[in-house]
């Protein structure tokens, strides 16, 4: 192999068919760029995300001999890391179809473009583009004889030249590395600054060349599902979403038994890594196809439950399932991203929302900034349905609020057919003529489960429909379509065919749904009869949740979970989480007033008032024990009866 | 071996006698401490340190094989770690002499006797007691269902209640175990709170009991000396001090030396490491004395000149040796002390003052700060000569400053017989009719050198009396302590006695001495000149430096140092480096104060100035060669001639 030494060699990939010259010992990954072939590698070429796979063909090479990241059949196959391999000479190499852009984003995006709807009136009307983190190209002019300011002082004039930054901070290792930094480019660079608080830190500074990219992640750390928008901070736009299964799934359905869990077992650490794995994974897959260094991912913004934002950072979640209920931190102050173990920008940012109790989370908080509720001089109420049921009550005035364990039901967990608003979920359903089943799926393809949607529209078809009573027991009706399945008495909404399963809704799943409903109306009765707020002051009702694309709201009025107003006073605002936590990243004025908000939000512990559980109760039938509360589902109902 | 386990066994230290019964595995640092016997530990018994050292007399003991803090005469003669040796028989120690609180503090508190004086005027007139950095004993309500307030916002209001702070930081890692510490005490926390920049930085959560003491050390880094003063931030006193010469002197004596025996073996981290190994050896000196636990001092506090602080910080220092001169940070963010190495609390806080220009350092702003010549009507001159002389001229409206390499001569370096401020330092000389020499040293023992104010009286005493010229040449009088020495012609100042060296004045310490003295009269008549101020325009002249005790300001007009003008006038102020240090960490307004005078001040650069070397040259005779220049020197001398 001596004689390889500094040879030139050909590389060829295929199926391009594009080549490289290069000298024997070159990586694969520098002679597939030379080639002009983009491979995925997130890591940078360190050997340690193992997105850069290629398949040899033919020539020498010399690889590490093993690598976790490759399975012994893939070894065996000639998969080899192209980072991580050296050219000894002429090679043939196929290039997997997994390196090219994948377009298969069904979803995108579909919160993304609820958001820009919202956010583009929100921004409008209330909040300018001042992003909480910013990579600004810095021009300073050298020091001379008469003007020997010193480079730190230089740095902060010329970033005051860009940025109202009354008070600064720089990071030790920048400050050792700046002059050497500032003279490479003769007094041009790149600098990334962020806000901490009132200080507005300089975090990085970088070569002039540096300065064109800049990304952040929003996410929305929900108890079911996490979602993650890609958010190009130099346009303000989403460039690309993705969502995932909470893996915390397996330490308990909802956060209170994922608490105790991790009490007994003392495996918080444990927790925290799943849900950071989870944001990892989120970022690292948007990175990997829209082609964007980690490198160049500066800030990572949360939204989510109290509880979600304590695991994720590894807080004292124990108080929030215990009397008083105390969080141990509410507004959490923006830590390095690193710490945490998020793997973005080593220097970047993560930021939390602020929450304002231990039930009513920075989620919520996110969409009472979106909605713009506490802006408006008339009444509205912003609904989150999601693992739980919160709401808040109020206007520019005052603002009130109330977390009712509603289950993760609408989300679709608990529900047998139930999925996440993905690609083949069933997103909205109509019985035709009290028979023939007629839905929509994401994606238009075949369905394969149940959307939070698609599911308040089944409730509402089978009750409209008198397939079930107002108790929400399936009727025996003699319809073929009812039997009794291995999970009891059950619906056939769609029939097995092509191999694709059959899905039905089961007695068991009505009952959850109709639970989730009381326990969310309750709340709202609660909330407006401690106000003494009736349904004719409501100017909006607004409805979060990830749904899927679209909810008919006049149908949660049907089943009773939303008081009957208007349905043109009614608004489905998406996964308004993610929009406020895009929206705060997008302006630290919107971060004050977030902050400002948590603060007045008075918080009501139903828990501890007797009148919900009656109210509770009341609530269970469809769409209520008290029919005189929804005069308009009375008659919606008679017609599709008639 | 296995016999005497969980065996009781006796230890008795002498010379004391006391006694302490323990079970066999104890260690001998936990069996002093029943015993009730002091020993040292600065490291909490986890023996690195070196601190404990004892030696054991007779009984069985189990003690780590080798240990690199003693030496192997030590372990021969069973020296061991208190801390890292087991009981295992009955034993009997000596504890050494060395652990009992020393009480040789003859300089037990020069500076810090200066300082109280100068503080006390300046806290009382401007600066109110509000430290950096505080413990704070902060009560809160514990949470009820009424106020469930988070752990963070509650502590958060607690502090607020003792102290301005609208805007507030937490660390991670406090955040982490918040909730954990404050129900230890049923919400009752000594909290450690510092200032960084604009915000307060939550930097310590410890259990109530931990809120009685907290500590702080101000340092002068000075090129020559380094000064340590030892605060009790819960009463504002200097409760030790100590000095030492700076370890870097082996790279250079100056600092300008010292930049580029850096950047010609690239050992910018070992200037840096030995700088810090001197902070850390006086604080730990210190806080063995005091026998306060390092974890208990929570902030340092450092004065310097650019290039110090540079180097104690290992930020680039190249480009002050270099035309334009420029420094990389004037101002420097507070950061962790750990980061930088300095041992004390592990989240404790490194703070420097900040500095005006490449050669004007944060000292020559400490000087300007407690002297407060930035408050006063009428003009002021200030003037520290260290290693360099650096000179202030201005009032409350202006201020201009410059640098002038005068050389360490002064601070006792490149001086044959020269020491610091020292015991056994000559301090003050005389001679009477014309003759005798008479002294006194620090701490009256028995002469061993020369410290700045007695060499300041030496050259005017020679001067006055005539034994040395105009030139500082010395004269062939006949004078018998008049000789011819290793280097060169020297004049006697104390004849060799009972085992001491003789100590004497040569010609080259004379042609020194007044190399500095023309340096310094040089650049305080460029600032002069240059802003038409007249000698009976200045109010008082401070005179700042390490010379001793006290200095015959007078003497420094006769040998032509400073501008003639009434004694009553002048005012050596002591070491304001580290007054001016002290004086921020007392009072977050002085902070501010200083960062504003640094931005404010304006630097006279005397190298790019023509005349400066045309007064330099002027200035080497005694006084000057412009008579007229010093009226009441010419009277002086007369009378002595007379």
């Amino acid at each position: 192999m001596k004689d390889n030494k500094n040879k030139e060699c050909t590389v060829r990939f295929e199926p391009s068919g594009l080549k490289a010259e290069v000298s024997s010992g070159t990586t694969l990954l520098e002679a597939a760029h030379r080639a002009g072939i983009y491979l995925s590698s997130i890591c940078g070429g360190e050997g340690y995300c193992g997105k850069c796979k290629v398949i040899i063909n033919q020539g020498q090479f010399y690889s590490r001999p093993s690598s976790p990241l490759l399975t012994s059949e893939e070894t065996r196959e000639k998969v080899v890391l192209a980072c991580q391999t050296k050219v000894l000479s002429d090679l043939t190499v196929t290039v997997p179809k997994s390196h090219s852009l994948e377009t298969s984003q069904v979803l995108m995006d579909t919160d993304a473009r609820v958001f820009s709807r919202l956010a583009g009136k929100t921004q409008e009307r209330l909040f300018e583009y001042d992003p909480l983190i910013r990579k600004l190209c810095a021009e300073m002019s050298p020091p001379t004889v008469v003007d020997h300011t010193a480079d730190h002082e230089r740095l902060y004039a010329a970033i005051r030249k860009q940025l109202d930054a009354p008070i600064m901070q720089t990071g030790f290792r920048i400050l050792q590395k700046l002059s050497k930094v500032l003279r490479e480019d003769n007094y041009k660079a790149a600098v990334t600054v962020g806000q901490r608080g009132g200080t507005t830190e300089v975090i990085e500074v970088e070569p002039w060349r540096r300065c064109k990219t800049n990304f952040a992640v929003a996410v929305d750390l929900g108890t079911t599902t996490v979602v993650a928008h890609l958010i190009d901070l130099t346009t303000a736009k989403t460039v690309d979403t993705e969502a995932t299964y909470n893996s915390q799934m397996n330490f308990g359905e909802d956060y209170i038994r994922r608490i105790i869990y991790a009490e007994q077992t003392n495996s918080f650490d444990q927790l925290q890594e799943s849900l950071v794995h989870d944001v990892n994974d989120l970022i690292m897959t948007m990175a990997v196809r829209q082609r964007i260094d980690l490198q160049d991912i500066t800030a990572v913004i949360c939204a989510g439950n109290t509880a979600m934002i304590h695991f994720l950072l590894n807080l004292d979640p124990t108080r929030i399932r215990r009397e008083p209920y105390v969080a141990s931190a509410g507004s959490v102050p923006p830590i390095r991203a690193a710490e945490a173990g998020v793997q973005i920008n080593r220097r970047g940012l993560l930021y939390c929302l602020p929450s304002v109790a231990a039930y009513i989370g920075s989620d919520i908080l996110a969409g009472v900034l979106t909605t713009g509720i506490y802006t408006k001089e008339k009444l509205s109420i912003f609904v989150d349905i999601g693992t739980n049921g919160e709401i808040v009550l109020g206007n520019k005035d005052w603002l009130i609020c109330a977390s009712s364990s509603a289950g993760p039901a609408f989300e679709g967990s608990g529900v047998k057919c139930g999925m996440r608003a993905g690609p083949g979920a069933i997103e909205s359903l109509n019985i035709i003529n009290g028979d023939k089943i007629q839905f929509k799926t994401i994606g238009d393809s075949h369905p394969i489960g149940v959307c939070g949607s698609g599911l308040l529209d089944a409730l509402s078809e089978l009750f409209v429909n008198g397939i079930i009573d107002r108790t929400g027991r399936l009727k025996a009706t003699g319809d073929p379509r009812l039997t009794e399945g291995n999970d009891g008495l059950q619906f056939q909404l769609v029939a097995p065919q092509n191999g694709y399963r059959e899905i039905a809704i089961t007695q068991a799943d009505i009952d959850n749904l109709i639970r989730s409903k009381a326990g969310i109306f309750a709340a709202i009765r609660i909330l407006m009869n401690s106000t003494q707020t009736k349904p004719e002051d409501i100017d909006t009702i607004y409805v979060a949740g990830g749904f899927g694309n679209f909810l008919n709201v006049q149908r949660a009025v049907i089943i009773g979970m939303l008081p009957d107003i208007p349905p043109a006073k009614m608004q489905f605002v998406g996964n308004t989480s993610i929009a406020g936590a895009k929206t705060v990243l997008l302006s630290r004025k919107a971060l004050e007033t977030a902050e400002r908000i948590a603060e007045s939000m008075t918080y009501f512990d139903l828990m501890s008032n007797p009148d919900y559980m009656d109210e509770f109760v009341k609530a269970k039938l469809l769409p209520h024990t008290d029919l005189s509360l929804f005069p308009s589902a009375r008659n919606l109902k008679r017609q599709a009866l008639s």
